[in-house]
């Protein structure tokens, strides 16, 4: 199971989880960004992504400015 | 064993395998994404994410222009 946990860094370098189990990740344009989760679930944010462990199943986003 | 593929795709849509598990992933500035894989080798890429399949292990980038 390779799914990973998606946080998001708020401003203050602080880590918030917004969605578990996510499976496709896909950046769309304005600085969105697309996550879906193990059971078709799907969430689209306004944050990029920093950097991904896949080991960890950890994935760090940073909120974007609104384009 | 979570680490994923990571394909190039080129202009005409052929997809061209760059690494093979692969670990961390981030996004640097300018349109270039590092790759680190399981042994801690180390790829730079002129590319963004395109899409990323967790489960399929799979990981498609796009080539950026040279910023």
């Amino acid at each position: 199971m390779c799914q990973s946990n998606v946080y998001l860094q708020t401003e203050n370098g602080e880590e918030k989880l917004v969605m578990e189990d996510v499976s496709l990740i896909t950046p769309l344009d304005g600085g969105e960004t697309e996550l879906v989760g193990l059971f078709g679930d799907r969430l689209t944010v306004k944050a990029r992504i920093k950097e991904m462990d896949l080991l960890k199943h950890r994935i760090v986003m940073q909120a974007t400015e609104a384009s």
